[in-house]
């Protein structure tokens, strides 16, 4: 089985999770400066939850290309992937109305670890598929990023309870830590 | 003429049906877990439909993948199954405010039932225009999986009128017995 | 310059009109038969609209698999095309408050009546890019159906303002004559 | 890295940006010229970001069309770019209602320009990826195009604070401006 028709349907998935985000964006109530100050917790919200998305599409269209053969096992996978992600949205507009307080920011956190492991779990059945020598396995290796930004927002959730803050500072530098290009499928694509 | 342009059709139009489903997902009303807890009859109702898609669309993969030629009774069947598929949505949101009640949880099975009618004739169509002997007529076989869902989908209905929670169990049922992987299409894929 | 692109993003935009058109349904405010009879009207007007944008993306695509080459004339006429195309859901929003009225029947005809234009022009700049003796314009020959069907939109726009059940029933027509296949696309791709 | 699944991605991105805009469109409330009357500025709102994202797509298509590889710059100035066009439609909203005011008119035009930037920035990493003799560096030329736009873009912006329809005025000039057909890749494609 092909990857193409798979990638395709995730691509549009993400891509309107991405506008449905920017659909929920309110105007500002007037035209002064102070009416667009009290947009900007939903701004920064949005280019977060943007952001995130932003950073999956780029990972799976990386993973999608390294491997050769997918299996049923990936499309569930996929799917339980997505499902995490089309959360997302309702998730911004809670954290929009609701960001000083603790249960929106564990909430957020908690759906990112799940999609994290979702994730991580679409990995390993591309793996299972290509082979421990196939171009994913060798390019994924020991996966130290991943386990990273799962450890992180695993610690989110519970700083949220001291202060959301902690929680966001520590979301913003999962997002930092991946926006820097992946270079092991650089390396992998030289090689 | 392939399949291809349908494909990709069916896949966005699907795509963004899971994504509207997101969309009308509402934040809780509040910071506790009270509030999250309002908001899971919702919840359950939008992963019971997410898993109905889903499978359609994998379904649809399957189906299409195995076929080499349509005519424009494919393209009509396949405009009628979207059809369907595209008030799932609103039938989603009668069911999360209305749940309890016979006439929304029959009318959701009445779509399932047809959306699943409609997903027979357009495999049907697939047969005729790819012949007894293609790949797609031997995948098929003698359907008993989508025979029994639409036996399921019907006494759903009916059962709705005693208790909305007996047609619940049976349509999870359905999606339950599609979620196992088809194994008649791997089968073919072996050979 | 080939015509994939294109036709991959107009693909999308009507795939999200007609899913857009499924989002403005509203849920029967109740759970009796009579609160779905209320949303009958809705329900109807939905159809047409569904319909007319599918009949778009079935011709659309025969056409498009027809030329071999386009031009930036094709370019600009298709996007006016998905610029009309897109108003469809706001007229279905607003026949389906104000059906029985004259003028929202009557633009309704008119948007349908410059989207066929819109598509008569695409097709011109198709036939121009590949020449008089391509297959895409022995294909559409004279194109009688084209013709009527503008024919029967303004008719429909002069007759909404006797009665816009008149009008209705033009555009039904009209959706009904496009739903037979056709058969000059059958014809050439069999020869 | 080719560029077929950014084009995908970024094509469906901007395929619902346009109809999240028709979607944001209101019907008139009532049945006569002056309901549909009061409608027009909000139509005409929608008609210039229509186009905007229009010519968005179009120009998107030739340069990507025009390179053969990408890099990992490219991905980035990529979703940057589709950020800022995912503001058009709550600027559309907001323009929709406050026309007359001088921010909102200034904040079109900013978000115009830093998507005109992002653009500039994408069409850079893509002659780096290609080299200073590829058809991407000699059909992109000394960009004179692209320059003028940002000049008219960030005038309006300061004339907004004059007048909000001299801003008007210089960005239906840009739209104008890109309507007519790239001289600079039909040339190329010829050659």
């Amino acid at each position: 089985m092909g990857t193409g028709r798979v990638e395709a349907f995730s691509d549009s998935v993400m891509a309107v999770i991405i506008t449905i985000l920017a659909f929920e964006l309110r105007p500002p109530n007037g035209v002064d400066l102070a009416a667009v100050r009290a947009q900007l917790p939903g701004l920064l919200v949005y280019v977060l939850s943007f952001v995130f998305i932003g950073i999956y599409w780029n990972n799976h269209h990386h993973v999608m290309r390294a491997a050769d053969r997918m299996s049923g096992a990936t499309m569930c996978a996929n799917l339980l992937l997505l499902f995490w992600l089309s959360l997302i949205p309702v998730l911004t507009l809670w954290l929009r109305d609701d960001y000083q307080h603790a249960l929106p920011a564990a909430t957020y956190g908690a759906v990112a670890l799940v999609a994290g492991a979702s994730f991580n779990v679409l990995v390993r059945t591309l793996i299972r598929a290509n082979g421990q020598d196939s171009a994913i396995a060798r390019a994924i290796g020991s996966d130290v990023k991943g386990k990273t930004s799962m450890a992180l927002y695993a610690t989110g959730i519970a700083a949220a309870f001291i202060s959301p803050w902690i929680a966001y500072g520590l979301y913003v530098t999962v997002a930092l830590m991946w926006f820097v290009p992946d270079s092991r499928f650089t390396r992998q694509s030289r090689a």
